[in-house]
């Protein structure tokens, strides 16, 4: 169903790689409640996934741009005021990548260059982004900008390894940005931590699955989806939304105000049990 | 500007007093946006207030109850839903008083019925409501409900004495609430943390003026209106948050997550310079 | 192993029953630790426990006194003031009970008086303690008062039931009588987030067993002990620690910070994967 | 007066430049205290400080260190092992340094140079450092390990910069990591967010003196002194806090959980009033 909560309002959307993407939800739903959009991520994804197909259902251009890098950005931005006839209303930071998680590099044992590359893609890239939006005056007043992050920042999770310090620095900058784009232009900047969700990027995590199924277990509303966080992120593009700023938004069935369901409860109980009984 | 986001939900408002009243706003937006509702207060906030312009204008009945009564809420659920065919969708409980505040009391010289008082209006009807809407099973799966809370609850503040610790009671039984009703029934409950508001209700905290000037000094989108908060409630209300439940949601311009910006750095500095110049 | 660290102070302890205790054993660790202290709990508890032993040990009076009863606590406090020839340094407020968990009433059908007890005892004691020994300023500058809380304030845990609401509560009160009682007299108020021990108390709650078990398995150092909780907040009534006020510390192995471990990962996926094969 | 408490553990300390350095107080407390210790700095600090007195005072050897570097932190682990013939029982972090800030940059306008810096000296050092530990198996089983931070990494402060986001990430790093060498070893990590300070570094930040101020006037106990600060981290590094890990711990005199105390009101509304009388 569509409300056309986004009607006028012009976007960009960073990290659409395939139609398991949340920004490919979130694509796909702002265009639906009346936005135009502009598509954008990295050369090398850009031929690994599929966003064309996605870039012809939402009538959007794609603009490749690698995120940390500033010239990139510049351009991205300058192409999407010209293609927007100026100014736009949002824009959705949905970009993660470890390489020490990816090759298995526990935590205790990272490579500090993969490291850099981590906060870099993950995080710094936030900032870089905003700098450029803020220096070019790009966004227009009471206009949104959400990046998505994980309870990692808040809590150690099994196997997520220095993700979780990428998403404390990705929090950090949108909360320090935040305190002076709004200041100074109005514009409010969130995170929205999400559940655990099947995408390309989360299959990268280790035991991915069974963290997924945890969550649902421990979660009185079950995992929010992809879809759930396109539906939430719209909200945060529109109108209704124009005083929350510098937040991050849990959205995640509950989860993050959860110490412990019956259901976790019982399987783990039962795990013990079995255990003992062999 | 409206969306039709509540179009064919219904829901129950409590605490509309008088026009400025945050509770009167988010009536108006929910009918606005295609909302039934029924309106309640106490026999005496009837009285004393103007709900009856509010009814009018909203199409809806008014249904007196005393939220810390039970029977009160019995009667006003079955009542509700007789009036609505069924179920409903959205309850907002925006209730809250302290006899100690009103009176003058500090903190450091509490009564402690009046204290009684403070909880039970302000924190404990919400559990009173929350267990009479579930027993009855008055509120359709995917159903939302939303109380109106204060950052007292977190962080002390001049003045606001005995509330502060009825604000974080309410906002714990949201939560030991919503771990219960999401599991069993869908229903997300959240708290919405507000900045400071000019209503009548605001105005019995004693400095409540220099505290809003405070407040938006402080918050980099200057304070969140009871309008805005209208439109955040909205929402909520809505089948775009689904997955949202058990959270305190800071609508403050920015407040919470500010430790000192440059506007209260400076007059901060100008009163104590002056004082010391004399 | 004692360091003298309470050499010369002198403090009041609440809540010993029996050895299980977790305030005897803060108790016997302030006396070894050079304190001279008052002990005191209700008549009901005096009798059903074997607090003359801890009374024998630490060489201290046992004073009776209802912390719900004002005048109780007015006595007590003239009493420990008489006995320690002015004011003192500590006070230890370790009380719990929630009627509806022990006669297993769950969240959702709570009984309201027995809801009013459980905040009556658990929460707004504490306001009543800390009320008393400011209006009488019995504590010296600089002094210390600590409050044992558990995390369910923060998130909920099955069958924790309204005691969640009551540690909230508790906590809030902490803050909000310590900006109070540091401003005007240097005193400090903290809570300690203790990880679920084996108590008597703790055993009121059903499953506690296996809630020990789950904590344990989440807390990279394991659950704390009664005996750790001593020697931590033995640090708190130090003058080593005279900066940290309105603070809910956890002493928890680090449960507070943990989203997910291996040991409950691999209990979890067991006790679904043995479900499932059966 | 001393108690002992660290008697017979051995530990390094980072970070004392001169006698007004928070790790300089903590060492002398330290060594008060009965402990043994190794100083470090990098060679540019210890050449324009005064380490040498410190060392000189506290029986120590001085080994030059830079924490960026991971050849020079297993140099200065094994050094100490060596010194102290085998593992050991604290360390403390406290270095933060930002290029951004010194050169007065924006929050707006970093230099991404600059933020690697700020990011490397501050926050990653301390992952490197825990990394070299842990892989050498130098710390003790219930050893502690202890990292300044400030609480510009939850809220934003005018003037903090890109500092903010590393003590963010260092302080997620304590955690994460917190969680590995907890499991493994037995050994504790947390981060101790400190009032705003006077000292060298804490110079660097415009307008310090001025949030020294304002965090005086808005804590109930006014700021945490650096002595104080090393009575708190004697605390930390002794046997008595042995199950407290992942922890952020304010020490701050109540700041963090003000919203607003009756001073900083006093001179914010005299500041605005005596501008509106001009």
């Amino acid at each position: 169903m569509a409300y056309n909560l986004l009607k006028g309002k012009k976007g960009i959307i960073f990290g659409a790689l395939n139609e398991q993407s949340i920004a490919w939800k979130i694509a796909e739903r702002a265009v639906e409640e009346g936005a135009e959009i502009v598509l954008t991520n990295t050369e090398v994804s850009i031929r690994l996934g599929t966003i064309g197909e996605l870039a012809a259902k939402c009538n959007a251009p794609v603009i490749a741009a690698d995120a940390t890098n500033i010239e990139d950005l510049e351009t991205l931005v300058d192409k999407s005021m010209e293609y927007f006839g100026g100014q736009f209303d949002f824009v959705l930071h949905s970009i993660g990548m470890s390489p020490n998680v990816r090759k298995g590099r526990g935590y205790q044992e990272l490579n500090y260059d993969f490291l850099d590359k981590t906060l870099d893609i993950s995080a710094i890239s936030f900032h870089k982004l905003l700098q450029v939006l803020y220096s070019k005056n790009a966004v227009k007043e009471w206009g949104s900008i959400v990046a998505l992050t994980y309870m990692a920042a808040q809590r150690t999770f099994v196997g997520y390894g220095d993700m979780a310090d990428a998403k404390a620095l990705l929090e950090s900058v949108a909360r320090s940005f935040g305190a002076i784009y709004g200041r100074d232009h109005k514009v409010r900047i969130n995170t929205v931590s999400q559940s655990p969700t099947e995408t390309t990027a989360g299959k990268g995590v280790a035991g991915m699955g069974g963290m997924l199924d945890f969550a649902h277990s421990m979660s009185p509303l079950g995992n929010a989806l992809a879809e759930d966080c396109a539906d939430y992120v719209v909200t945060l593009f529109s109108d209704l939304t124009r005083k929350v700023t510098m937040q991050n938004l849990y959205h995640d069935g509950g989860f993050s105000s959860m110490g412990l369901s019956e259901e976790v409860y019982h399987w783990f109980l039962d795990g013990k049990a079995n255990a003992e009984n062999k």
